[in-house]
């Protein structure tokens, strides 16, 4: 068993404004998912993530996103396939410059938002998101929501001549395809850290979830997505690495 | 002797707004200077644009600039100086990727409009632009403007350990001390080709200009500005690009 | 028979890029759609763009579009209906500022790009944007692309207490419902200004066009779109003036 | 004695960013400046925002800024005069669309950050913002930087049409001259409340404060700058409104 990676998204903070603990919940994870200043952040923000990514022994990774400050990269947008892979290309090399500078290297690629949700659910997009990190550098990962039928998406990558890694989550419920359940819907997101450190657990050691409708899931898991967004959240990323470092043991 | 590189500003369309005759100047220049999506182009401008140059065998320039695509990077910003030292590595870092992906590499880097006025007046801001590059590929040359007394310019380069270039102008008059007369004053741009042609070759030959005082003055010059701005300026690069072959085989 | 009003969308130039022939075509036009700054313009633009269409006696008309720059307002955006009708409130207020300095005032709003067309498929947007023009001002028309079935939205218009106006193209062809045919099909764009100038006069005539399936289509049209973007387009602005001109007499 | 109004920077929010007080604020102030998308904001921020301010009839102000979100307004541009004329008509007309939605009307306009101190500098800037405001609506009060000498600015703002109220500011010390003492320099704010308290009190009497080398000022005093920042600023503007209705009822 590898324990999955703790993934974060990070330096989403833009000019006067503040968002996300990025200084409590660093000490806690393996991967800053660091915003390129297209949903948010901008260069002097990405520049002190990156710093402080490097002072905690993370792994800096690219979180590129669609044009929309405005709408925090959450809105779809009906862009041609070349037209985000070049976008994606963009944000990767900013942040890649950035990482220079501080002696670092990116070490992989987590799209953000509705562009992550688009390629999960448009191949052409996606396959435009893989030829963007196969051209800059085929040896960086991309980050892809499991889903119950990985293989497609291994066949495709392997096609495309990329890595991927499968990016699972503790906190949301999932459905028997192994989606996400809508967060309109109750039950949707977990609040309660023992569920949230239990959920993690099953995923790292390889058992099935109970999907929404009851049956048995099974999710490859990577890596897992924990957030920084306020005391709670950092409080169940501590006990999901607590829990993990006894995984180690064992 | 070693002939100026002819540089020229390009890539500086942006979605729907086409700017610049970039495909009939390629042919005729050493050096595209391409903007990096803060004061004009974007992603796919600057792919088409690097895609272009290395079809011509032109070499690739970063040309960052303020953050500012209403003012086209032409309005000085009060920037703090680590701001703007953040904000050229990203920009530098977002072209070197777009790079990456055509197969070819930065080789220089020319900053843009009102922050390369602004660096030539503000030591602080030079200092952190020269940082930037340095943190970034200190192999990478720094255009400069050039002046009549460069050797301060000279020793600060090398305290930083940063290489320039120094850039002149075949189209503009100067005054006493290297200074390009202001827009505003007459006969502050040369629209005559032969003066225009004259005046790059007297700077290619390390010969003296006339400033526009009367006296003699002497630039050094790695590199001379020329535009593809419509017809005529095209027209004028390919003269200069005539005359310097003639100076070639002497 | 009233002759439909010419429209044209005009004012799309921002900062150091122009786009359209505003100076040619604002002669020969009714109504001049003025962009807002969000898909294209800037306040310096639009206030030059209103003193024209103030000095030829046109109808200024607010072109709101989605926050899209890079995308000239183009590419469908996922917001959330409420947003949309801010988004709508805050540019027509924009343009009716620039209006209050120059004497005149805002007759009309037609949505620009993606957002026109993401309203005509979708109810809940197109009651946003109803909204947003009724609490400016609901005596301001809105304008909708006509269909073969104008019922519902004279139906919604009524209940929502709004004004419209149906807008037709005489230089698109249209399927039998009424929708105008894809740009990716053969024959969608006339070329011919001859043809352009017949179905423009069939049009404000009330007679039936031939959709692209043969059969016979009536469209309702209180105003005809037509283009400013190169001479060739405004010759044909021109011809259907003429033409116009003509009917008027009769 | 007239008291005078206290005013405050609100609608500061911007999409997924969230800044200010402005709830637990909003109950004690009499003025709120709403940025209006330049500087901070967005459409649906500045109608939650107005329709907060008419909830407490609290009166809006637009509080217009230069075109900059990354550096909040506060970094000085050098725009051409006629531009940001037509900036600021741009953003007051937007904010007026959103008060006509909400059945109200904007009651006076101070520009923000850089701007507003670019205006106390340089009469050609400040000439254009009252060329926008008396082409806006003559009768809206521009908010001006009260100084020991206001005669120059009543003289102007005669000449061009427009009135003025001169702000002060309760947390901030003065020089000889009645400027802000800068943020660098020691002493520069006040953070004791009733040192706040007692400066407002000073200010609305009409008494004159100690200049910052023991000289004693005198201001005029239409309005008074508060803060919503954090709870103590809030608590403040609590504390100046208790001071400011012993005062009335003397």
């Amino acid at each position: 068993m590898t324990v999955p990676l703790l993934n974060c998204d990070m330096g989403e903070s833009f000019g006067n404004y503040s968002l996300g603990l990025d200084s409590e919940v660093m000490p806690h994870v393996d991967c800053a998912n660091i915003a390129c200043g297209f949903h948010a952040s901008d260069p002097h923000v990405m520049r002190r993530t990156v710093r402080l990514a490097v002072e905690h022994g993370v792994r800096v990774g690219a979180h590129p996103g669609y044009p929309d400050l405005m709408g925090f990269g959450r809105r779809s947008m009906n862009c041609p396939p070349a037209e985000v892979e070049d976008m994606v290309l963009y944000q990767v090399g900013a942040l890649a410059g950035i990482c220079e500078a501080e002696g670092t290297k990116l070490q992989y690629i987590k799209p953000h938002g509705a562009l992550y949700n688009d390629m999960a659910r448009d191949a052409e997009l996606l396959r435009a998101v893989m030829r963007a990190v196969r051209s800059y550098d085929a040896a960086l990962p991309l980050m892809l929501m499991a889903t119950a039928e990985p293989e497609p998406s291994r066949r495709l990558a392997r096609e495309m001549g990329v890595a991927i890694w499968f990016e699972t989550f503790a906190d949301r419920a999932y459905d028997a395809q192994g989606h996400l359940v809508s967060r309109r819907e109750p039950g949707a997101v977990h609040h309660d850290q023992e569920i949230i450190v239990a959920q993690a657990v099953r995923l790292a050691r390889g058992e099935p979830l109970q999907a929404n409708d009851g049956t048995s899931l099974h999710l490859p898991c990577d890596t897992l997505c924990v957030h920084g967004d306020n005391p709670e959240s950092v409080a169940a990323v501590r006990a999901i690495r607590d829990a993990f470092q006894t995984l180690d043991r064992v």
